[in-house]
């Protein structure tokens, strides 16, 4: 009875790991650092023996498979490719050497098609078939989920909204495009915003003190506080990412997009301003109809929830 | 043995039909105007007419059903929506009415997904799974095709490439919006760019003779005989289509990109700048990797056998 699975999600500071039933409960988690191993294996050896009594106390004949959200992670190949957060570069055969390291079976895919896939199998898009994905955190993630199943494109590449162009000719990105979306907003985006906005001398806010130190939890307390810049820097971040998603939603037309992720617990801050500029620039059809939507699962549950969706 | 379909195409001046077996052979085809009718009860009378023989002469019992694909039809209400091109306004419930007229279950789509099945089915995308079908007409329609099956969306409008804005606050649409893709990059979009450089009374070109009667066929023609003006309208319709077209990408991460439709027909002229544009604004994972090609099925016959391929 393979009725259990296990969930991993790797993240630029730690790898998280639970084991998870069918009804979506996790049973157990733990974590262990990504960093500061010397080599890839001894990462991989780490993360093995911290699973394995996992593996063990349920039984190994329990467990249906592995599966691992981890950042630039390619269904198809089981690859982590060219990955900027991650301390190991090039290319990993993260599937191979997991299934070498447990022999379990082991699926992979990028951290926000696994929220995606988590959102629809236990959060807030339960139950629908047609759904973007957003995670606001470093960059811009997204997962884009049509006719119940995420497009994972030809080669396992597809669902990179943070790279659309937001603003042609804009703000250089870390890719080596100009004006993505992931430049403005991002929690390091909203940062740039503001610091950009800072040079103006005259500029009044309570952000002024932090300057060089700006966080996007910071902006999001002192718009709380109601600061009157900071609040504006959530109204231009949202007006970009509205503008956006609304020439995204006019590829996949969704029932609801979900945020997730650093700048989305911003929540009402960053979504109003968003809605309100999506609804201005979509085409007739698509009005008045699509959800914005907060993810109401807890960011390392819904991590670990969605790698282990994975395998079902 | 239900072994056959009809396909029917519905477009703002012609309807063409036509007798379909499962390997994409068309039997029999046939065509009525889709203006002139007094009524949309004596458009369907005319149409349901003109079949009869195919039916009686296949046997009834031999046909599985009426594919049918017309501008803004929806895929799950079967119904016609606000097209612009057609002579009947507001909501046409095309599938019912079909279906009373005929007796055979009806399904329709619009034009360019109807394109999109045809061409993964019978055309130039057999066998593969993830492609993006661009029509360059009057208009730019589009069909996305992800993990093998058409994304119709939530609500059956997804797939609006046309609507995607190329150039923020750029030139006005007839969607009311501004800067939409096909203000640029249909056929009218480059008769459009054409009359606005031939305001410049020192532009020398062989199109200034044709000022006020400019078509993108004379554009393709004059073009052909080297005029640099003509040339150059090409590249910049290319331009703007291949930047356009490098952002869906990062959606579907698609196999190919496969167009169809009247601008489509000056081939390399307007196939090889879009390319290069793109190449130039694709996202490092999608360079070098995503097939741009002509339809090769004849404009009539792909319409036909798209339709019908929606009832298999």
């Amino acid at each position: 009875m393979q009725t259990l699975a296990i969930g991993i999600d790797i993240g630029g500071t730690n790898t998280v790991f639970g084991l998870v039933n069918r009804r979506g409960e996790i049973l157990g988690q733990g974590r262990i650092n990504t960093t500061g191993h010397p080599t890839l294996a001894a990462y991989i050896e780490s993360l093995a023996a911290a699973i394995a009594p996992m593996i063990e106390q349920a039984g190994r004949s329990a467990i249906a498979g592995i599966g691992v959200g981890a950042p630039n992670a390619n269904y198809y190949t089981g690859e982590i490719y060219q990955a900027a957060n991650l301390p190991w570069k090039g290319l990993i055969p993260l599937a191979r050497l997991m299934e070498e390291a447990t022999g379990i079976h082991v699926k992979v895919t990028n951290d926000a098609n696994a929220a995606a896939i988590g959102e629809m199998a236990y959060g807030v898009a339960k139950g629908m078939k047609d759904i973007i994905m957003v995670t606001l955190g470093t960059g811009v993630g997204s997962g884009f989920i049509a006719n119940g199943q995420l497009i994972y494109g030809h080669d396992g590449f597809a669902g990179e909204l943070g790279h659309v162009i937001a603003i042609r000719n804009g703000r250089l990105c870390g890719c080596g495009r100009k004006g993505c979306l992931e430049t403005y907003a991002s929690a390091t985006g909203i940062v740039r915003t503001a610091n950009e906005w800072l040079e103006n001398p005259e500029l009044e806010t309570t952000l002024r003190p932090y300057s060089g130190h700006i966080t996007a939890k910071l902006i999001q307390e002192l718009a709380s506080a109601g600061d009157a810049v900071a609040i504006r820097l959530f109204e231009f971040t949202g007006q970009i990412l509205g503008q956006t998603l609304a020439d995204v939603v006019a590829i996949t037309s969704p029932q609801a997009i979900i945020f997730f992720g650093g700048l989305a617990h911003a929540g009402k801050l960053i979504i109003e301003p968003t809605q309100q500029a999506m609804e201005e620039n979509l085409l007739v059809f698509y009005k008045n109809k699509i959800a914005l939507l907060s993810s109401a699962l807890p960011d390392a549950d819904a991590a670990i929830l969605g790698a282990s969706a994975l395998v079902w």
